[in-house]
């Protein structure tokens, strides 16, 4: 049944520069549990069979969708609903949490090439 | 398919004072999102069916298990293995984020009375 490890959010961050690369730190149930770094604007794209949590750590976070969007700063977060089209950006940076099944493509269904899946 | 909703944690963190009552502020797949107050100890118990996911948002807390513990402060999380029997603890005071799927009881399988579902 496992044990206790603790995971610190902004060591797992400084491991690492790239943005857009999301580095699971963690799993719950089928989820990978992933700390994400964006920088700029990313993708339109939806996930079809998920929502998408998303916690934003660091920074201010812009998570648009074709009919609004929302701006998030440090200890708030949104769910972006199954089929919802969306895409993150920031300036300069955030960092966020990101909750998802395991297989979820960053990129959804945009035909863009996903990220690999990287533990950390 | 929805909409986006910003959840400002320490807002909803605010408008509640019980220990140990989880208030569930927003839902993703079939999990509920909740903030919690911790203070002091909380009974011994393990979820059979279901890890847990807890992050500290404010405070220290213990989180205990038979053979080992592990503490954790802002910014840093801990999965729960399902079945591991375990016991959260803060002194005075903790908040935390946890998500588990709907139906989850606090109490796990103590026997103790759990918490209602609340929606805040």
């Amino acid at each position: 049944m496992g044990t206790l490890r603790k995971i610190n959010l902004a060591e797992k961050l400084s491991s690492f520069e790239e943005a857009f690369g999301p580095r699971i730190i963690g799993r719950y149930n089928g989820d990978k549990i992933q700390v994400t770094k964006v920088r700029g604007s990313f993708i339109w794209h939806a996930h079809q069979d998920t929502d998408d949590l998303i916690l934003v750590l660091d920074g201010k976070l812009v998570v648009e969708a074709r009919d609004g969007a929302v701006e998030l700063g440090p200890g708030e977060l949104v769910v972006v609903p199954a089929g919802l089209e969306h895409r993150t950006r920031a300036e300069p940076e955030a960092h966020i949490l990101v909750v998802e099944p395991a297989g979820t493509l960053n990129t959804g269904d945009s035909g863009e090439v996903a990220a690999p899946e990287v533990e950390i």
